[in-house]
């Protein structure tokens, strides 16, 4: 029983007998539930009693309950609370803001306040172009959403994605030193949505619209492009975008095959499955089918939404048609943005040599990582338990400290192909694996390598 | 010629010949033009020559080209470079976003982001009152603007703005430990304003309007405070009322006057015009006259615009006519917030005994600090440059401190009442005295004591 992902981790307050000898007692009972022990600490000790906080991980709420009882009912133990530390990380928010400028004097003040900032102000007013040097939007994006279909949770409303969104901001920080703050809308309404970023805009350098429903998105972003002077970007469309193609790319390279041979099937014809596959095809891809819950996305299916109309013109060149594992019969690459476990693994088995699988439903996928990696020669997920981790936070703070730097307007899709391509390279010859087809979120030339694709300059 | 305010700085690159003497010729001639030598450094010191920065205080930027020309006139000195202090000072903005929390590993990910944060959402969205307590709503303030009024500088719209409310930003952090991000709006439209900040308000825990035109503010104001849960509050307006308030309940403990029986001209009948003569009546105060560049306003003008026939049916109980000169005639307290030079000092002599002037037209107020003084018996403005600066730092952090604290959802009149009698009361007995009607914006029991009169609580 492994205590996966460690996002569930709990810190249990102990009232125990003074014998110090029980802390390894405890140890054991949790180690014999599954659970891993992260953190030992002895808060108090008297001749009485000893006081213990002991923080360990937990595969989900289950198994934490599980671990607290065991703990509960070793010989003179009594668990007097337990603290859920995602929980306690999350209280009085993730973000801040800061002053980058002393206000420590009157003279300080009267700098970055009035009466100086006035003859900022002013020639501001003279030369609108000067806006993004002199004051934070040259370095500013707002995370948007409407919290219409947050992470795997559906429709939560704008309230309950603000900490997703407020996680997105401190990413931004920390991978590519952009300073994001996230606007949670009041609205589902597509005109209303558009109409209050256009509102807010003249503050950002960018627009990182996040966790929008598809098809509402396609429009929201495509009338900002139109109408905003600042580059806008849909990260759950266009940021996985990128690191399919950069971790696909590599994935090629181990099972040598190329891109224009291959035969690729998507799963999931929703925002992240749309722009994978404009991505993809961008990218040279030509054999691409979508499908969907109704089975193949096929030209000519009178009843196709309008959104599916315009990907089954684009995609499916040889008509094929039927569920999901009749389209699988002899693919070479399965890329899965839709539901957990739709694919059985022996499935896998009837597809192509050297078979390449991203299975990336989150959090569960759509076919368990491991099973999948009896059957095929590269396996992807979502997971950061398994290798492969296909995750947003390879691309979006590079793609827009490169829009930042550039000054850019907008995003082509030239500029996703490149940073595709970075980003791909960042895994050297001799590191690339099927184990390594994606660098670490950690590397520090993922956010620059990117940024430099985006930008087309040299950073640091 | 005096050095004032020192906002206006200037840092000039010299190339000198190699004799350290040199420098003291340099700050002669600066301090015989009448700028003031705050910084000297020695960059680069060799036997061909000597390389110095020296920044000094200037009036404005005449003053400053003055300054300049007579350093360049010293023999052997050459001005290499100027640089305006507070545009560099300016330059990559004034704020930035930090995150609170680590992000070292893939752990910490898990936490502040996917997965982790998936259990946090869930929790909001089955429990909304807990937003304030597990995101950044609690603690944020929106700073929102349209740039139709930005500090004397008139319509200037929203980039130019963007430095102001930075700065305001900036200031809530200092003073009160508030996240304030600043908003500012592409629309000078009363209902795409309201629209735009209902649809952002999810994210806030305080909506603080500034520097938006009137009338549009006072509507803009009561909609806002009528469709949103959280306090909306337009500081130009209430955070001046405060300060205004709790100086004039100072100047009265001077003069030894009280508040039902003085006579106040208001000169400026706009949005700080408005609130302050609300707060005054809300206060006690019985006998106040509004003068705008007509004249008295009084009720039964039919010329009068709407917001100015509510205000006329409020105030001159008298119904006194005529220009300001007339109607400052015998009264106890002038309170300018409208014009440069409106007041001739020695009309004051034609006011009551123990006249108190505030003249707070920014950056130039309606009477000269210095003449006014002649005449009265206390007076304040909004320059730094003299005692008693009426400054809304004094007010804005306190109160959204108080009212986050709170987590109040709207903003009483009772509330600001108390929030001026606390700021009042910062000054001691011992202290109080006519150069010293206000407390110092650094003092910390300022914000302080403004929260605790809000909230009701005590704060630290």
């Amino acid at each position: 029983m492994a205590a996966t992902p460690s996002s569930y981790s709990i810190t249990m307050r102990l009232h125990t007998n003074p014998d110090h000898g029980v802390v390894g007692q405890v140890a054991t009972a949790i180690s014999e539930q599954g659970g891993i022990v992260t953190g030992i600490d002895v808060a108090e000790s008297s001749h009485a009693r000893l006081v213990v906080d002991v923080t360990c991980s937990a595969s989900d709420s289950d198994h934490a309950e599980k671990v607290v009882a065991a703990v509960d009912e070793v010989e003179g133990v009594v668990v007097h609370k337990v603290s859920d530390r995602t929980f306690l990380l999350h209280i009085g928010g993730k973000i801040e803001v800061r002053s980058k400028v002393p206000l420590r004097t009157r003279d300080d003040l009267s700098m970055a306040y009035t009466p100086g900032v006035g003859r900022v102000s002013m020639a501001l007013a003279k030369n609108p172009d000067d806006v993004s040097r002199l004051t934070v939007k040259g370095n500013s994006v707002a995370v948007v959403t409407d919290g219409s279909a947050v992470l795997g949770l559906g429709n939560i409303g704008p309230g309950a994605a603000l900490p997703v969104m407020e996680g997105k901001a401190a990413l931004f920080k920390r991978f590519a030193d952009i300073d994001a703050w996230p606007i949670c809308l009041a609205s589902q309404d597509t005109d209303e949505i558009v109409k209050a970023v256009e509102m807010i805009a003249p503050g950002f350098g960018g627009i990182n619209l996040e966790d929008i429903a598809a098809p509402r998105c396609f429009e929201i972003e495509a009338r900002l492009r139109e109408s905003l002077d600042i580059p806008v970007f849909h990260d759950d469309q266009h940021g996985t975008a990128i690191v399919v193609l950069a971790a696909l790319t590599n994935a090629l390279r181990v099972v040598k095959k190329q891109m224009a041979d291959v035969r690729v099937v998507v799963s999931g014809g929703g925002a992240a499955g749309t722009a994978i596959v404009t991505l993809l095809l961008a990218a040279g891809v030509s054999d691409v089918v979508v499908v969907d819950r109704e089975g193949a996305i096929c030209a000519g299916d009178e009843s196709l939404s309008e959104a599916h109309r315009e990907l089954a013109e684009a995609t499916n060149p040889r008509r094929v048609t039927g569920d999901l594992h009749a389209v699988l019969q002899g693919a070479d690459v399965f890329i899965g943005v839709s539901a957990p476990r739709i694919l059985q693994p022996d499935w896998i088995a009837e597809m192509a040599d050297q078979a390449v699988i991203f299975a990336l439903a989150n959090p569960d996928p759509e076919v368990d990582p491991g099973e999948a990696g009896k059957y095929a020669a590269v396996v992807a997920s979502g997971r950061s338990d398994y290798p492969n981790q296909i995750n947003n936070v390879l691309a979006f703070p590079g793609v827009f400290r490169g829009l930042l730097d550039a000054r850019a307007s907008e995003v082509s899709v030239d500029m996703l192909l490149r940073a595709a391509e970075a980003l791909a390279l960042v895994v050297k010859d001799d590191e690339l694996n099927p184990s390594f087809i994606i660098p670490n979120v950690f590397d520090p030339d993922v956010p620059k390598s990117v940024a430099r694709a985006i930008s087309g300059r040299d950073t640091d």
